[in-house]
Order: structure tokens, then C-alpha cells, then sequence
């Protein structure tokens, strides 16, 4: 049997007369897109715009609600009242699966943004709130989360269908979560340290954290960037060393 | 056969710490609340609040989209681009169905707002690009109308269910289409006078002009306002007179 | 010599359609007013006409500046970067001092608001940034401070001009900073209750606690609210009562 | 006498996480710099780091408020009320006076940006209100006008302090109003003929539009752009150019 793996990135976080990052060529190399709703970032337009790419590369639509912060990008922490965060959670999915819809496709995953994902992925109830959330939207969605946090805790429980993921270009502790952006060595910038680690991990079935330590786990799919000047060299090499290791890759 | 019409209102046009117009008592009165979708007013707890309470009280539930400028309440003329308004219509709806379905209900039509509304009413191709997009994210959704307007004709053009509607505290131009709210007499601040006028209209089955001039229509829809003070009162006298008349209030 | 104390309230906290309090009914209360400047709540019409109503009322004109999160009325912690957060206040202040010059006025005085005002009650060093970011925009401005927290610490440190304010409806913890609003009897509700303590905290120069300890502290300055339906009572309660006491009412 | 001429650009453009055109390269060739408010575009953040780099670089900072409408960059037109028209002015430019103190400079100049310069540049009754309300704030503000359109005439009714611009790279009409960006031809991409014609027009005391007309008018200063790809390409090219043709590159 053939192993594979999902390779995912973060997509449609324009806003505006604003761009970020190179959609088009992440397009042609992941399997999955996760695409900012109008909160943290993206707005109906790049949103339409990003789901018809999607769609033409038979790239799997996720929706990837954050905080309504767009100033911040949603990366600031902010303590909402649970039934106001689940509101914004549905509302965001909601709006997500009609544009897909008209955009010929549909909504196959959800994947928390930035500090909503960090906070999920230290608190399982926080986490269980917005999952369940956006089931109560659509109960087909798959959760993309992050592997053995909190978040991973958060969909056993409710067991629903779930994609555990890996961050190609960020550096683990060894809780599992991902070393703070603030601290050096917390974004890796190099193509190939990049793509070895993702084979090393994929291989073995384990994070390996920046200590060495390795944390056994399922790993459904790679997390790629697209918003740093190196993300599309890192996403290529990604890819390739996994194919030249004997990894497919594709959806989960 | 016994003649009925539906009473309409704009509702949940509240945002954040902001609350408008007593959107509990309307309830009491309309069978059909128009819910703002959060671009012109509204947020996703308003949304859910206000959806709730029409579950409850078993009024439809209507998504009313408007454009994306909350300081002006969605009342200023943008041009946008087609694809940008087609954009923003899908995403507000998409919303407001997820947003329905959690509360419990689901969204049976479409009102637009504002502007956008006497936009539409002047321009059936601007009407049409708006309810092709809201169809293509629902194809059951029930357009409302201003009746003898554009937008009527843009409906008829379509072949799509709608509901006519007229305006119970809002003057009529002989053309059909409002009279614009900076000009004296626009709004109609008398209960008996409003309801008076909506009684000899439903039975004429005809817009009665402020020069006195008929317009024969068709009539499904009475719109009630909940944002003045004297609103909820000119809602229950309209709501009385057309019972006394003998015209049942019911859902389009 | 008489005793004095001034009055001061947040006001031209609506936005666009929205408004919120009775502005008009404190500004014949209190002797300054402080007033939103665009972040939390007010715009800049808003602004322009409370700061035209205080001129006309001889009400002392304070900016209020807060976190840029209008949906959240400001009332949500956000850890910004130091320089973020100060360039947040200057840019709030200068608008201030803009539309305080165009209503024939000018910005006497500055006090934080929500959440930003609950952090820096809590952290001398955040107040202290904020403060000077303020007074690098004007030096003369006087700084509102919540007696007896780390924000007087912060300008006692500073050195500056400033005002040391208690809350006449709200309760105070053995610390004197605020109780939480999400705590039962954090906000006081009867008129009454809340003129009597303001009497004898003014003039046993204290603040005193829920549990009835007394705090020594300077005290310029009683905080009355706008925001909840019994406010104007209760300012009106207030100031009646400290003129019946023989404390008269007067701009710090 | 050495004829001399102003170099402008629009900066300062970027928002939150994003960002626009090469700020720091238009800093070496510009000797104004035009600084968004915040309300189509730029944030505090984005305003300090813009201001500091133009103090730094000696460059002429200017204030440019446009319409409160970031997803549309201030693009599209919005018929607002006279006196909120003039609120939304005087709050801009107070925050940018705010943000220039700060940054150990200070606001010389004031240019409209977008949809509100185009409204301006047909209709000088607009016009005078928005350089009015800009005025009230600051006398001693320079008045940046399109040469030749309603801006100019609002100025010389005002008889206040004005520099009067062209663009290197958008065409003129006959009337010297800016050939509307949807129309082909609009925007002049290469950079030799944008500089060969900012030469023949400062030498020729004149707009040349598009049709060759030549309409005499006062010339102050050029206008850049830094948000296309060979912007500072034509920067550069123009600068270049007329240096060599003896016309020195000097602010106003």
C-alpha cells in the first residue's frame, strides 16, 4: 500500500485592493486550500476569486475562519463569549459554502485561523465550540486540525471525520504546539531543512520537535505558507522530496 | 375567498453594543421579518438572536443583504462592479442561511436594503445581477419585491417566485417608487392614516400615489418600519384595520 | 474653603445610525465630558456634535480613546505591541484635538477606555505607554486617571497633570480596581445607594470597598455613566446629593 | 532663474498586514509625500512608518483623507451630507497632524485621494468644503490641487496657500480632468514617455491632453505613482529627465 498525504495552505487572505502571497502557483502543488472567510482576511470577491482557482486545479475547498480582526489579521488572542464565537464561526462557514457553491464546488474541510487556531489548540473546549459550530452548519465537514493538541483532543470527542496536520516551515515544542512567532527559529526559511523534516515525519508517524523529541501522531496533511517570500520554494520542495521519498500526494 | 396579506419589517438592525427599533413587539405583529446580514447592520449575535425570536414566534425568516457600510446604514449609492455586488449578495446570503439553519429555521426569501434597494427599484438589470446571485446560492428563495417597480420586472424577467410589496409609512411618487427621504411627507408618521391607506390599497389591489393617482399592482406584502418611535403602533393600527376589513394577515 | 469634585461621563458612544445614552440630559450634569474618538464607538459626526454640545454647556472636553474594535465596544483585552497600541492613541488624539478646534473647543483631558483602561489600571508600564503617547500629542493634556491603580502610579511616575477618578455605579474591590462586570453587583443600579457613597467617599478622601475597607486616595473626579437606562438618575442623584453636602461641582 | 518643479507620491498605503508599492525607493526621488488617513488606506502603524521615512528622508509630508471605505480604497463615490463630508476631513487630517508631531514632523500639505479627488475636481463647491474643513484644522495647510479642474478654482476663491499638480502617468481630457481609469489609455505605463511629456508640459506651462490640446496652467508639482510595478521605473525616469532639462526637483 502506498502512503500519501495532504499538503494544505492558507489562500484568499487578500483584501481589497490588497494581495498577499502567490495563490496561482501554491495551487499547483497542494491538494487542499484553506480560505480565509472576510474576517481576518479575504472578502467575497477574493474569496469567489480563489474558490474558481480552486476549483479549475481540483484543489479541495476549506473554509478558515479567524477573529473579525482584519487589522490584526486575526493573530491577536481575544476572549469571546462562547455563543459569540460560535456565531462568527457559523457565519463565516455559512458564507463560505454559498460562495463555493457559486463557484461550481463545495466546502470540504474548516481550519481555524491564527490566535483562534493557537487558543483551540491549548483549550479542547474552546475548540470543540467552534467544531461544533461549524457541524451544526454542515455536519459533512471534515476538521483539518492540528495534530496532538488540544484541537486533536477536541474531535475524538466529538467524533467526527478529522485531517491531522503537520507545519512544514514552523517549529515544534515539545507539547506538540507550534514555538510562538515572537522567538527565533520559529519560521523555518529553508527549502530543504523544510522538505526533509516533512519526509522524516511522514515516515515515522511523529512531530518532531525542535528538541529531537519525537510525539507519535497521525498526520493527514502538511500545513504550506504562501505569505513569506520563500513559501512557493519551500511548498515545491515539500512536494518533492515527499514523491521522490514514495509519498503521494493527495486529498485526505 | 377571503383575501390575506403579509406584514413585513426590517429587523435585527442592531450591531455590537447598538440596538434599534423594538424588534420583540414587531414580532407580535409581522409574518415575515426582512434580517440584515451584517454588511449594512447586523453581526453574526444579532443575526442568531433575532432569528431565534422569529422561530419562535413563527415569522418567516428573510435575509435583507445591503452594501458593506455600516457608518452610513447601507443608505449611500456605490457603484460597485457587477461581480463585486453578485459577491456580496451570495456572501450575506450564504450567511444568513447558516445562521437560519442554527437558529432553528431556514430563510424562505430575499428583501434587499437601502440603496441597494432603490437602486434595484430603478434599474432591472442591477435587480436582476442581485436575485441571480442570491438564486444561485438558493434556488427556492422567495424574492421580495417593491411592487411596480424595476425590481418587479427584473422577478418577471427571471420567472422566479416573488412576493409584492408595498410600503405602509412611506409616500408614494406616480412612478411607483418612493419618495426620497430628504423630501417633506416622505414618511408617514400617522398610525390611522398608514393603516387607512394600506386597507383602500390592498382592496383597490393598486399603489395610491401622493397625487391621488392609481397604480394598479399586484400587492403580497405590506412593509412596516420598526425603526421610529411610532413604528410598532403604526404596525399594530395597520395590522388591526386590515383584520377589521376582513383581510387576513398570512405569509406570502 | 470649599470642598469641590468634578463630574465626568462618557459620551458620543453611538456610531452612524446608532446611538446610545442621553448625552444631551448628562451634558446639563457633569462638568467634563469624555468623549469616544472613532476606535470603540463615536465617528466623526458624532464627535463633532457631542463636542459642540459640550462647548455649548461649558462641559470640559475629554478624548476617550480605546481598542480600534467597534463590534466589541472596546470592551475585549488585546495585547498589542507597545508601539501599535501608542501609535493607536496618538492617531485617536490628534482626531480629538481636530473636531475639538472645530466645535470652538479643546481637548482638556484624556482617559482611556474599557478594557484598555481595565489593562492599564492593572500594569503601570502599559499606562505609562499610552500616556506619553498622548502628551507627545499635547503636553498640556490632563491625564483622568482610576485612583489608587497602577494608571495614578503611571503619572504620578510621568509627572504630569493629572485627575484621579472613582466610579459612582460601580463596585470596587479590596485593590480599588473595578470589579468585573461579568461579577453579580459590579454595577450599582440604585440611585440612591450610588449618591450616598459618592458623598462619603469624597469625603472621607477614600475609596471604599465592597467589603467596606477604605482606601486613602486623592479623589477629582466621580465617573457617571450614560449607558444603562437609570444613568441620568443616578448622575442627577449625585450631583444632588453633593451639593446638599455642601461639596460643590466643578471642573478639575 | 532656475525653473524648479515638486516631485509627489500617494504612500503609506498599505494596511494591517498588507502592503502596497516601494515606499522607501519613492522616498529618493519624491520631495512630497502624500500619506493616506486611514480611512481608504493606511493604519497608525502604516502612518508612523511612513512619516518617520519621509522626515528621515527630508521629504514634505501631506496629509491625503479620502472616503471611509477600505475595501474600496476610497475608489468609489459616495454623495455624503456637506457636514459629514467636512467630519470626515477634519478627523483625517487631525490624526495626521497627530502622527506627524509624533514622527518629528509636520503636515504641509493636504491632497484629496480618489473618488473624493475626482468629485472634487468637477465641482468646486465640493471642493472649497473639504479644503474648509482641512483649513479649520490647519490654516497654514498647502492646498494639493488638480491644475486646472474645480480643485484649482476652490482654491482661488478660498485664496489660500495651493500647489497645483499634473500626473506623469494617468492621460488628460480636453476639459483637464483625468481620463477615467476603466477607459484604455488611462494610465501610462512606460516610463520614457511618461518623463519626455513631464518635461514638455513643465516646459510648456501647460496640460498636454491626449488630443494634443495644450491647456496653459500653473504647474507646482508632478504626480508619481508607487502602486504598479514600474512605478518607480517612471519615478526614476521622470526625475532623471528633468534634471537633464534643467529644471530642478524641489518641494513647493
Amino acid at each position: 500500500m502506498t502512503k500519501s498525504v495532504d499538503l494544505n495552505a492558507d489562500m484568499g487572505e487578500g483584501y481589497g485592493r490588497w494581495s498577499l502571497g502567490d495563490d496561482s502557483a501554491l495551487l499547483g502543488i497542494v491538494s487542499s486550500a484553506n480560505i480565509a472567510c472576510g474576517f481576518h482576511a479575504g472578502d467575497p470577491d477574493v474569496m469567489a476569486r480563489t474558490m474558481r482557482m480552486a476549483v479549475a486545479g481540483d484543489v479541495g475547498i476549506g473554509a478558515h475562519p479567524g477573529f473579525a480582526d482584519l487589522h490584526g489579521f486575526g493573530r491577536y488572542r481575544i476572549n469571546l463569549p462562547s455563543e459569540t464565537l460560535q456565531n462568527a464561526i457559523r457565519y463565516q462557514i455559512g458564507a463560505a459554502l454559498a460562495m463555493a457553491r457559486c463557484a461550481g464546488g463545495r466546502v470540504r474541510h474548516v481550519k481555524l485561523h491564527g490566535a483562534l487556531a493557537n487558543m483551540a489548540s491549548e483549550d479542547a473546549s474552546l475548540a470543540r465550540l467552534c467544531y461544533t459550530a461549524a457541524l451544526e452548519v454542515d455536519p459533512d465537514l471534515i476538521i483539518m486540525v492540528l495534530a496532538a493538541t488540544a484541537q486533536e483532543e477536541a474531535v475524538r470527542d466529538l467524533g467526527c471525520a478529522y485531517a491531522a496536520e503537520i507545519f512544514a516551515d514552523r517549529a515544534y515544542e515539545d507539547n506538540a504546539t507550534l514555538v510562538d512567532r515572537s522567538k527565533p527559529g520559529a519560521v523555518i526559511h529553508d527549502a530543504d531543512r523544510a522538505a526533509a523534516r516533512m519526509v522524516e515525519m511522514v515516515q515515522a508517524g511523529a512531530i518532531i520537535a525542535e528538541s529531537g523529541k519525537r510525539i507519535p501522531t497521525r498526520i493527514d496533511t502538511i500545513c504550506l505558507h504562501g505569505d513569506t517570500p520563500e513559501a512557493v520554494d519551500i511548498a515545491r520542495a515539500v512536494r518533492t522530496s515527499l514523491e521522490a521519498a514514495g509519498i503521494a500526494v493527495a486529498r485526505f
